[in-house]
């Protein structure tokens, strides 16, 4: 039986899934942070190769064959030193083998289709569109980050929530129950005895609670929109993320019935965004899996084994636990 | 004839004026930063001493009486703190004199209305409007920052302007004649080849480069709004803008025929920004004056000096040229 590996870098874990040519789980690994935008290269590289190597050593038979390639699936941009950099250390440990990264909408693609063609949409913290032809990535929409771009995702979704909190608090918004929900998740709010006693104190304490932390952190009010459903303000900002979202997707799906496969917190089952994708385009939207389950996936693919629906399945019941007993 | 002094806190330069009770000019002076925010409390609190103090030693007549109130006025939250320094450091140079610092609406307010109510407007990188009340600030409406509020901002409306660019060159959003004018300002775009291959490369660099910045230095692109007027998303997003600023504005204004004051980078003479507050409030709306004139009316009026106005004209006239000299 050939094998090859499916590696799932984020932020904070790394996971790995050693597949045969069947789809079925050989072994797993896991490790520290993959990612090397957040986790720096030299970090990132060691636990991509650490993780690798874990799933290569659980093997369930010492005389497996080795696997032929490694695919890594993680979001943002990969440098080739990377990629060098785990292959020379995989070599070094006795597993010559191709090392290949790819961004997390192909992995995320791959864990839920096995057409050449199709596309795919992300919508966690950012909001990424993507048409796949020919196994990859051909053409993206937005995925440009929280400033330039990232419409109705859940940093665009959490920003107007707050904003329209203190817009409400201000008296320039409308009144909106989206106002207690904030203020309920901020908790105590620092004190601002030196700002403008002219402004509603609440107010200048929630000024310095959200300048003090990082703008994407405001994708953590994302889900109160949803919570809110009823109030005009919290319904508005959803049927806003809804357009936006719509409009990406319309840049990258085709009238051909292809597979639409969704993956990230905003786009869980039964939520707004993929209801309004569902009556768009019935019967083509699919969840993605685990991006180990798309890497192995693509790995396949990669080294020439044809693999269909069966092996999917097979791939996708597997990685649900990869890693855990690894 | 009594004297007080007058002086504006910018974020690079510092400007004071000596004015007698007639309003006339009897002395200037200039340092640099008096921004605490920008540039420290203590650099803040050297320079405002230091300006006042130059001010006085500018004076045109050894014999005049010593100033009895020194008002600053300054964008941003002022903490008690760099006032005790100030009038400490006063103090130790020999001029006993109350300092009190309030904020840039204030200032700009009284730099063009000797009435004890009206409102005021300043839309330059951030959005603030207030009201005036017995002399003082009463409300304010939005000024919340460009995270949270500055709608119709200079901020909001340049990150419009480089979002619309962004999204015609990656598809999403309309053809306009913005994109041509954002890439000219940009001038030559960071490499980013081992960004996606699927992405325009001109994109691939502008995202470099926008978050190589800080979020605020997207202000930068406003005025590339109005230079595209004719454009439909320039024009889309210069009446989001009107929209926004009018929007704040009613929160602020009573129908009382109160002066109007306007201040800011986006608020100049026919801006469209004007333009609409003029029509909306007729005959009320008038241009701000340098920073220093209005602190130094500020000062005569806390120290009881009815300053009507001709004594308005005359600080106003001589303020243009405040700390040209000094």
């Amino acid at each position: 039986m050939r094998t090859v590996i499916g590696v799932d870098a984020g932020g904070t874990s790394t996971k790995a899934l050693l597949v045969d040519e069947s789809g079925r789980r050989r072994g797993a690994g896991r490790a520290g942070p993959g990612n090397p935008t957040s986790a720096g290269v030299d970090v990132a590289a060691d636990n991509l190769a650490e993780v690798a190597l874990a799933a290569w050593a659980d093997r369930d038979d010492a005389a497996l064959a080795a696997p032929e390639r490694v695919v890594v699936t993680a979001a943002g941009v990969m440098s080739a030193d990377v990629v060098a950099k785990v292959a020379g250390a995989l070599a070094s440990s006795g597993l010559e083998c191709p090392v290949e990264i790819v961004g997390d909408a192909l992995g995320a693609y791959w864990s839920a289709a096995t057409e050449a063609s199709g596309s795919v949409l992300i919508v966690g913290t950012g909001t990424t569109a993507a048409r796949i032809g020919g196994g990859d990535l051909v053409r993206t929409a937005d995925g440009l980050g929280w400033l330039l771009g990232d419409g109705g995702s859940g940093f665009w979704v959490g920003r107007e929530v707050v904003r329209a909190a203190a817009a409400d608090i201000d008296g320039h918004g409308e009144s909106t129950a989206l106002t207690a929900l904030v203020l309920a998740q901020v908790g105590p709010l620092p004190s601002a005895e030196d700002a403008g006693s002219w402004r509603d104190a609440r107010l200048n304490g929630l000024v310095r609670w959200v300048y003090a932390r990082r703008p994407v952190e405001l994708a953590a009010f994302a889900p109160l929109a949803f919570d809110a459903a009823g109030d005009a303000v919290a319904d508005g900002i959803v049927a806003g993320a809804v357009a936006l979202v719509l409009r990406r997707m319309e840049c990258v799906v085709a009238d051909d019935g292809a597979p639409i496969v969704l993956t990230g917190g905003l786009l869980g089952e039964g939520s707004p965004l993929a209801e309004a994708l569902a009556q768009r385009w019935p019967g083509r939207c699919r969840r993605a899996a685990d991006g180990t389950a798309g890497a192995a996936m693509l790995a396949l693919r990669r080294v020439g084994v044809e693999a269909g629906p069966d092996e999917l399945a097979r791939v996708r019941r597997v990685s649900r636990g990869s890693g855990g007993a690894g």
